[in-house]
């Protein structure tokens, strides 16, 4: 039913042209000529007050007095008429809107409201909106051929759907992509996205098969779970690349007053886009420069690269690049360097990178290529020229193609160092694989086909469910709340923990010298002692952790001080008590919590943890729920890991339990989702055992949500 | 003198090219056509046993025949003819030789050893040579005019002098230059560098106004410590742009079979580039994209950088990259933006990136650009630009390359997302700014103009001298080395360091039990107790290390559980003794030292220590000798660096006695050259003091050089 809707918007059968115009260069004319120029495959009909003809067509005076159907409006009228014109389109029965016209949220707070209004007539007439403040919708089929945008070029056909949150840059990439020779299928505008957003395309195109690759310009993610949900799986059938710009604190400061929507922490994004499988790239540039090799590669098998060149420099420079990318450059078979040998000359070096060196005439290009992309060894090719006595560019192109359409199977990227004029032939040629300038280009290009490999490859993760204590959580924070906390105590904490089989160490709270010292005893020696208050949050700082308590004298010594210094402070009267903990000893202190971004929800941080957490930043984060194969890559992604596995004779440190640990936290933020912030630091890796063990935690709620919540967890929702 | 000869190279009157040809496309008929098609001012003289015409030149059978004298001799005869060619040309008085023939090193041990005598003779009869097996040398200057090379498009005139270490590269240079507006002032493909190499032309270039900026493509540093010395003075004059192949041990490994020169260790060559302010590129994309901001732009007065766009994401996308590249983006004074909102619409933005909106005329960009410019606030502008409804590209470029003239004073940058149309357009005209057709480009070249202000604002470093205890340490070693140690004992190691005035703890060494006690004793407790032996260089590996050592009673037992332990395992016979050390208190380790790299020479290592060193590898590498900024850039230059500040409480490090350490370090292995490694593992924050003291030191020398440097330190050299 929303994709009848949303055919309606790509695939019309008739457009309206709200707005229309004879005046040059305004909108309203640009989009008539574009549509007409484009040769739209359907019925155009413009609707001026004036009336008259446009472009060749007859206007209407009102959208009402169309005599023939229409699926599509694209609406160019002034912003104050927006909202009336919605109405007439609802007469009309269209349900279809790609709204151009700008002046709404984007300037202000009265363009907000009246945005608003204007989504609410979208929904209550069962429409579906493009826009407002866009460049409008292109669909290069050849069912449809629709430019309903007012771009400067005509669009080029090719396998791209595209999403732009930028009108003005969707006119630039249309230019650029002409001279890559790169074509959209489909292209959307979103402008400022009040009903149609990128998931609304996303779920679009996941079953287009016109639609082979995604391209995404984003400055915000609106729906960031959403979002995960779909591109997480539409990225097993087809790649998804995205741009997101706004990452620094001055870029999502300019894009907020760019497109009225908060930019959100980019590490929160990095998180979702790699979880989602989504290819991140950071800069227009390499994001076509990627989506090239997506347009004219298969996925290869492998990451083995065979690189074939006429000149060495640059074949070192490719073996760079391939290597500092993480793929494997290719080990060449003895039978392939045997048959390489038999016509390349004694100079020739037939290792990988296997140099043809200057004198290759097109014949070596042909042969060494034909035995090359036959070695089972290799899953990768590119193939470097550079201009020689008399070898031409585009001679040496068209054979490497000829035998790449005989090969299908295995990605080749061409490298050819040559002159401009080359690009321009290429660009204006059908090719059957990408060419690039420089060897980084085409490394890089490669290194995308073989991440979308291994994401294809990944099988889909799970959200384990652990079997867990929810009421007696729910008993601890709602103690917390009404006592009108948002920081639970750090026996609180530890319990919330326990709670959810989080292994903690074994701990007893003791509010007087015989408690104290019964639980001493019972643990064992040694012991930690640490205050637990309601008013001091940071306890080291006022001598509140003692640690390595040998005996019971020295545990009774410690505890007189402690209450001692806190009585000079003026803190005792907060003291609930001490916590007689078990001491875990272990080198190794990672850190493990919940961090929430206002905009993304509960993130999970792991990593080495101390006093390294801020100066290092050896820490991974991914958004909450985990999966069991984001709990493994986050324990696996952290430099500390070595550390984990056992280095200089430390025992190692149980990597499922940990990961666990990790899973458990996440069902822990998802059954209680005002949690605000979780730390536990350190979650010591126990030198006996290699567990890791929470020896303290922190736990804060967001006090508001967290009571609406509780409260309905006390009521009927509880079930 | 040098000069005089090279000047026979790169600026002759006339030129023999001997083995010039009739016959097409054969090196000697290319570097012919070449030399008359780009019209050399001066003579030309073909020589070939043939005689005849040459491309309308008298050919002379042999080059001591030619009539006038002969400043350079261009030879591409048959490598077996190389050396009686030599020779001749010698008997001529000829001074300058270019070898393009190729057949020498790059063949194996036979070519190697030919290779050798050309040498041998081109410096018995004073002459200076480039190659062989390489392009050729061009010089631009319309006093010279000449193209000695066989590449394939005649070059363009530019300020650039280009050293190659890759003759095949240079061809396809050339043809990438001419489409980027860029061009040579000199070039020169040095082959395999039997005589002239980088460091000579560096030098060369060094007053030659010619020459405003030196690119390099090397596969190998030949001297690196010369390289240092003449790098680091030139670039305080003009930049020097590197693009350091064989970085990866792939790429090495071929570059060496491509080369046959060693590709140096890279973290030694990153070092290097460093510290003779080489701006470093890792693709030949970057390294020209950059030159042709160095081409047009005067270097900055700072880094805060004004953004001028008619379009919002792109102004974003410029934003992040200019963050993400360290620079700022300029706080755009009030009384700018007061003018600016002037004539700008009210949709506009006056904040920096400042956005004139699709709208803007070419007016706009005048007037925003003119206000900008003048603002104190700012130090480099990028203009974007993107195409709109009738705004030409080309006129926005003109509109603002003629603003440009008029104020030369800072950067301007453009960046035109629009079709390569109007780059080509751009690449035939005169132009006063670079254009790139992204901002990540144009953002990377303001970074690297910014870069080079930094460089050349720095003062020079000085290698600070310090009063040493030399003689002692070269008893220590000398007894070392007699006894057949490579190896010293830590009691050595910790004596060597404490001899150049590096702060160790304080110890001693007992070899019973008695001694034992007095000792520690004596330091007073706690200490520690660490094994020395002859035979044990791992001692945590046998429990030889105690720690916390608090009684005379607890010392007696630890040591007599030290001698079982040994004693057991068979390794008392080596034990020396035990040391007893002061106990260091912190609980920040560093780790510093020095390693050898084979074609780099010694390279001292700063960073985080204990198990993180080599999981973290939170270290960084500079060449030695240091200098005291060296010194003060390595500390700044880790993220523990933090953690010295004094992290949640601890005792801020002492910085300035932290980096004295590093460079008296640098000082011994300056000293003592056969040093192989140096560990001070950890070099202990003190909690106390805030010293770095060493608790540990561990040296190994290259035997046979230390044996022969030390007994020339015995005899006449000591002096």
């Amino acid at each position: 039913m929303q994709d009848e809707i949303l055919n309606k918007i790509m695939k019309p059968k008739s457009i309206a042209v709200i707005g229309a115009s004879t005046k040059p260069k305004t909108i309203g004319s640009e989009i008539m000529q574009r549509l007409r120029d484009y040769k739209f495959n359907g019925k155009i009909y413009p609707v001026n007050p004036k009336g008259g003809i446009i472009e060749g067509f007859q206007a209407y005076t009102n959208v009402e007095e169309i005599p023939g159907e229409v699926d599509l409006a694209v609406i160019v009228v002034n912003a104050k008429f927006v909202l009336d014109t919605i109405d007439q389109c609802h007469n009309k029965g269209i349900k279809g809107l790609v709204i151009i016209t700008a002046g709404f949220k984007e300037t202000g707070k009265e363009g907000a409201e009246v945005e608003k209004q204007l989504l609410a007539k979208v929904r209550e007439y069962n429409m579906r909106c493009v826009g407002p403040n866009c460049l409008g919708v292109l669909n290069t089929h050849p069912d449809i051929t629709m430019d309903a945008t007012f771009a400067e070029s005509l669009p080029i056909r090719g396998d791209i759907g595209f999403v732009s949150q930028s009108g003005a840059l969707g006119g630039g990439i249309l230019n650029i992509l002409k001279d890559l020779n790169l074509g959209f299928a489909q292209f959307v505008s979103i402008g400022n996205q009040a009903d149609i957003n990128a998931e609304t395309m996303l779920e679009y195109w996941e079953n287009d098969d016109d639609v082979k690759q995604i391209l995404l310009y984003m400055e915000s993610i609106q729906n960031p779970q959403n979002f995960r949900k779909l591109a997480s799986r539409i990225t097993k059938k087809k790649p998804i690349l995205a741009l997101k710009a706004g990452r620094s604190a001055a870029g999502a400061s300019a894009a907020s007053s760019h497109t009225g929507s908060l930019a959100g922490a980019d590490k929160a994004a990095a998180a979702l886009l790699n979880q989602s499988g989504v290819i991140r790239e950071f800069s227009l540039k390499n994001l076509f420069a990627n989506a090239k090799a997506f347009s004219n590669c298969p996925i290869p098998k492998g990451n083995r690269v065979a690189i074939i060149t006429n000149s060495g420099g640059p074949g070192i420079m490719a073996t760079d690049a391939i290597c500092e990318s993480g793929m494997q450059m290719a080990k060449i078979t003895d039978e392939t360097k045997e048959k390489l040998r038999s016509f390349l000359p004694s100079a020739a070096s037939v290792k990988n990178p296997i140099d043809m060196i200057a004198s290759a005439p097109i014949e070596h290009y042909q042969q060494t290529l034909e035995t090359v992309i036959k070695d089972e060894n290799v899953d990768m090719i590119m193939v470097i020229y550079l201009p020689f006595l008399g070898l031409k560019d585009i001679d040496v192109a068209q054979a490497v193609m000829k035998i790449k359409a005989e090969n299908p199977e295995k990605p080749i990227v061409g490298v050819f160092m040559t002159t401009s004029d080359f690009f321009t032939k290429i660009s204006n040629m059908e090719v059957n694989m990408p060419f690039y300038m420089y060897a980084e280009e085409a490394a890089e290009a490669l290194c995308r086909l073989d991440q979308q490999r291994q994401w294809m490859e990944k099988p889909m993760g799970k959200v384990p469910v652990y079997d867990v204590d929810r009421n007696k959580v729910k008993e601890i924070i709602s103690k917390s709340v009404k006592e009108g906390r948002d920081q639970l105590t750090t026996l609180e904490s530890i319990d919330v923990l326990q709670a959810y089989g989080i292994r903690a160490c074994k701990y007893g709270l003791a509010t007087n010298m015989d408690e104290v010292v019964t639980l001493g005893n019972s643990i064992g020696y040694p012991v930690v002692m640490k205050m637990t208050s309601k008013t001091t949050s940071h306890k080291t700082d006022v001598g509140g952790v003692v640690v390595n308590i040998r005996s019971e004298e020295q545990l009774r010594n410690e505890y007189n001080a402690l209450l001692k210094r806190l009585d000079e402070k003026g803190l005792l009267e907060g003291l609930e008590g001490v916590i007689i903990q078990e001491m875990v000893k272990g080198n190794r202190e990672m850190v493990c919590g919940i961090a929430t971004d206002p905009q993304y929800g509960p993130m999970m941080m792991f990593g080495l943890g101390g006093v390294f957490v801020e100066t290092l930043k050896d820490v991974t984060f991914r958004i909450a729920p985990l999966t069991d194969l984001d709990a493994s890559e986050m324990v696996k992604s952290v430099k500390a890991y070595k550390l984990l596995l056992g280095a200089r004779g430390t025992t190692p440190a149980q990597i499922n339990q940990i990961e666990e640990t990790l899973l458990r936290l996440s069902q822990l933020v998802n059954d209680f989702k005002f949690i605000d912030e979780l730390d536990i630091n350190p979650l010591l890796i126990s030198e006996k055992t290699g567990e890791g063990i929470a020896v303290d935690g922190r736990i804060k709620v967001r006090m508001k949500e967290a009571q609406e919540f509780l409260g309905c967890m006390a009521g009927a929702c509880m079930a």
